[in-house]
């Protein structure tokens, strides 16, 4: 290696790359909502982010739900249907859209009319309310954690699951 | 609408999601790196992040720099070699890879030796370096608008470009 | 003025300094906790950040918690024990001294033996909980500014308090 | 310990409280900054927030720069004038006041015209201008760890340094 090379490699190695090759990953069945799959592709235990690849199936959907902290998505196939889509003055994201979803808002049902694949970020917890906007659920990193781990058992058994 | 649906509406007229139909957006030519296109997707004041869409010919590259906030990208298309590339201990991303380049990671010219589409967003500036670690130049998101209004002009003005 | 005042001015109108001067503000009688007092200094719709100056008198408390995201202070004066204090293997905090609380850290109660000011950072929300972990109450930014309009109300009618 | 004790403390092993106690450390001469002594109270690698507790004799200052990331301050003792103080229109902080400067704003020299402590975050790099702006020097996480370590050796070899 030429000097700037070692140079280099010794300070990456305090600053590690991360790299992800996603195909090589399972999609791991959600434990709770229906018609979903996803992998984890990071969290942050210090900044509370959580990124996810999710693929819901046509039909499916993202219940009531409040951002504690902001989500980005970016849609790699399908048609998600936002705040009730555009033709109820929501958003309908097609393949290749980006959208940023502010802490604080509170988006009801999401709906895939259609199978969709998405990337997504959310920069802290979501919380899950009933249509009071009682607290039902919050889903931080851990959380997200324990989804995988109870997704991954799921897979790993699928016999004991029938 | 429902009481729960203005309940929501105005909760959601204080937290506005943003939304990008990416697809009618166009592709600008980097005023400086040839072989580079983007498009901005969002910027933020506040924390400093920005996400943008790059578009990288087959031979073209990003010059070394070091993060002064971390990068995550997502691969759309083609193939990306960081760090040299897989066969130089570095990391040769594929389509669909997702990767994480903390804050304080130096990377050497990244090279796309195939036409590449990926999704890039950095947690602050980009310092560009030379090969003795001098600073070129500190990209922050400011920078990357600055970048865009050239681009924009370009476009805008194709003949007066010649 | 100078040219480059007159530049940095017009640079700087579009990022405002936020500058507070904290003794002419009141001190605000937490609605909920008794023994405690608060000011506001900042909250970001963005971050989820929100920034507090606390007065604690001798014997209240905090209760118990989890973070959702990461905590800072700077003890002004007085003495707060987290989880039971040094002489329990948690920590005693004295006058001058300055802590970090990632996210994910659960604290029990924390203790005020003497009356205490300090400075309050939290990079998130907190998650009150009680002691089988059930969630009681999530504080989010939000939830700060409606603590501070319920104990702004309280001094406004002190009369209608009674 | 009762069953709730030791399941906090399993808990809190993974995200472990940092705490400072602030009076034992000692305040290290800026290498570089005359009348300016510091005291590290965190780094983050992953975020790039720095917090530092500063010292400015009387007539010492901070010179021109520019914020990649937000900085909030807390006045413990003095004065300091920010964009030439109140009477230039520009702030004059007292003991405690709070001031957060947003990511984008430039500051020309800012005055301390009494002795002064006062606990300042940034939440990434500052960059140092000249009166053209160009880039004099870029201080982030690292640079603040690095003027650490060189006030450390100036402190531990007073003679040599005569």
């Amino acid at each position: 290696m030429t000097d700037k090379a070692v140079r280099d490699a010794q300070n990456n190695a305090m600053f590690k790359d991360m790299y992800v090759h996603v195909d090589a990953m399972p999609w791991i069945p959600h434990p709770v909502v229906p018609g979903t799959h996803f992998k984890v592709l990071r969290t942050s235990a210090e900044t509370g982010a959580w990124t996810v690849l999710f693929k819901n199936a046509k039909g499916s959907s993202v219940p009531r739900h409040e951002h504690l902290g902001a989500g980005e998505y970016f849609m790699l196939s399908g048609k998600a249907e936002v705040r009730g889509g555009a033709h109820e003055g929501g958003i309908t994201a097609y393949a290749g859209d980006y959208g940023y979803e502010p802490s604080g808002a509170i988006h009801d049902t999401t709906c895939f009319p259609e199978d969709t694949v998405y990337l997504f970020t959310n920069h802290g917890p979501i919380k899950f309310i009933d249509d009071d906007d009682n607290t039902l659920f919050v889903l931080d990193w851990r959380g997200v954690r324990a989804l995988e781990a109870q997704g991954l058992e799921k897979l790993a058994a699928p016999i004991a699951a029938e």
